[in-house]
C-alpha cells in the first residue's frame, strides 16, 4: 500500500494532494481536456461534448486551463471569427490520472449497479 | 497513451470519469481520506490535520463520505459524548486515485518551483 502510515508522512502527501486538487479538482476539467484529446474543438462543439456544463462555466474552466497551459486558444479572424481550442503537451501529463479515475469510476458505477452501495 | 482518439470511444471515459468525479471531486475528500488513513480520529483532530477547511465544510464532506460508505463514524456515549471517524474497506481502492494524483501533485509543484508555469 503507498498510503502514509502515520501523521509525518502523511503531511507531504497532503501537500502533494493539495497541490494538484487546486488545479484539477471540480467535475469537469478533466472531462474538458478528454473532450479535447480527440482533436480541436471549438466552444460550442465542447459543450455539446461535456454534458450538462453551463456556458459561463465552460468559459471559465476554458480560462483556466489556459492559465496552467494545459489548453490553447486560437482565434482565427474572421468574419466569422472562429475560435479553437487544443491541448498542450502538458495536458497529457494527465493521462495517468484520467486513467486511474476511468478504472475507478468504471468499478464505482459497476458497484453502484450491482445495489452494493446507496447512490447518493 | 490511453487517452481515446475518437469521440465514440471518449464517451465511455467520459461517463465513468463523471461517475468518478461526482463522488470524489472537490479539494477535501481524498484529504480527509489520507488524514483517517493514519488512524481513528476526532471530528477536531480531523480539523487540525486538514489544512484551511472550516468546520461546516468539514462537517458536510464526512456526510458525504460517510453516504458512500468511505468511513464511518463511531459515537462513544458520554459523558462526555465522543465523535470518532475511521476509513472502510471501500476507501482502499482510492489508494491508486491517492497515489496517482499525489505524483502528478509532486511533479507539478517541481514544475512551479522551477518558474516553468505561472502560478495561478
Amino acid at each position: 500500500m503507498s498510503q502514509p502510515h502515520n501523521l509525518s508522512q502523511c503531511a507531504p502527501t497532503m501537500q502533494a494532494l493539495r497541490s494538484a486538487l487546486l488545479v484539477i479538482s471540480g467535475k469537469w476539467k478533466l472531462q474538458i481536456i478528454v473532450a479535447l484529446s480527440t482533436g480541436t474543438r471549438h466552444f460550442r462543439g465542447l459543450e455539446r461534448t461535456v454534458p450538462g456544463i453551463s456556458t459561463k462555466v465552460l468559459a471559465k474552466e476554458l480560462k483556466d486551463l489556459e492559465a496552467h497551459q494545459f489548453i490553447a486558444r486560437t482565434v482565427h479572424p474572421g468574419p466569422p471569427v472562429v475560435v479553437e481550442y487544443h491541448v498542450l503537451p502538458y495536458a497529457r501529463t494527465l493521462d495517468p490520472v484520467i486513467e486511474v479515475l476511468r478504472a475507478w469510476g468504471t468499478q464505482h458505477q459497476q458497484r453502484l449497479e450491482a445495489g452494493n452501495a446507496v447512490s447518493v
